[in-house]
């Protein structure tokens, strides 16, 4: 049999790579790619050295950036005095998407996860303890996931900013608004009584 | 709220043009291309533009190649008379992969869809009526989809090459070969029942 040619072999490599995508829908993507005119290739290849060249970390706290800060680190307008540390940029987007949130993050760069190599030196805990010796922040929101890793990542931040006079919490946990409780697994039921609220 | 910076939403968007890819999975794949040390994303943008420069339609079939012949047309030892008819390039791959066909191609370029605005004009039927002009051809296996789209497409060859003297067939088709009978349609078992082989 005839074997696909060089370029056409790379490219469904390199496509396969990505998360979701497996030899079959690459395959299906490089001939997608190469039928036409072909400017989606060219402005998706273009899209991708752009992103690559031009997407820093902020400085400030490990958002995305096109400069030194991320535009929420560069908004006088938010908060600096509260910040939401989250696992990746990501979880910011899903919170500002929602839009309720005023003060600043820091994004950690995922979660604290030793079977696979991720110890606290992978995480910018150090940074975070930079910026609340600084002096500015007041509160810390623990936004990392409501899972047991995520737990764990929270609590290492706590312990390792216990005594530095900032107020520390996680978010609320329990039954997903809007869905049913027959839905609910035993672990957000479980989060939902325990964190039960007073009503009226 | 913040919104995500420009390089990130433009490769959002590149990504969510991809077939199967919609806004949430092309956001998923940016965050991934952009986290860790992005090699991913750099071998895949070169990758996309080697793909793009280098890739062209063979003079003679229309399957991909890199240079003026595919790597089929070039290939002395595959029989010049006999020709397989297919729509695009990934037909060709899957016939490859199957590796009984011995013979040569040729790639319309899609099928014949008047109500998507692809008449007789932009699918290669010229091309395969000079090639067979030139003599060589004894037979041509009009292999187009086997609906009825890919039937008026492989109808309007025949027509075309009608008078030519040139054998023409078209696949067999039925129930599919590993399937049971159960699962087949009903379309699939009048092609089944209509195309009974002679056995023993």
């Amino acid at each position: 049999m005839a074997e696909p040619i060089g370029p056409i072999s790379k490219l469904t490599k390199e496509l396969s790579k990505l998360p979701g995508i497996g030899p079959k829908s690459a395959d299906r993507l490089a001939h997608y790619l190469l039928s036409g005119d072909r400017t989606v290739a060219t402005s998706l290849a273009e899209a991708l050295y752009n992103a690559v060249g031009c997407v820093k970390a902020c400085t400030e706290c490990g958002n995305y950036a096109e400069g030194e800060l991320c535009p929420i680190c560069s908004d006088t307008k938010r908060d600096p005095s509260l910040i939401c540390m989250v696992e990746t940029p990501r979880d910011i987007d899903a919170l500002e998407r929602a839009g309720f949130f005023k003060g600043r993050y820091h994004v950690l760069g995922g979660r604290l996860a030793p079977l696979e190599g991720v110890g606290p030196d992978k995480l910018s805990y150090a940074a975070l303890v930079e910026r609340v010796a600084r002096g500015d922040i007041k509160e810390i929101i623990l936004a990392t996931s409501p899972t047991l890793e995520g737990d764990t990542t929270a609590l290492f931040a706590a312990n390792l900013l216990k005594g530095s006079g900032v107020a520390m919490s996680r978010l609320a946990r329990g039954v997903p608004t809007g869905s049913s409780l027959e839905l609910a697994n035993t672990q957000m039921l479980l989060d939902a009584l325990e964190g039960r609220q007073k009503f009226t």
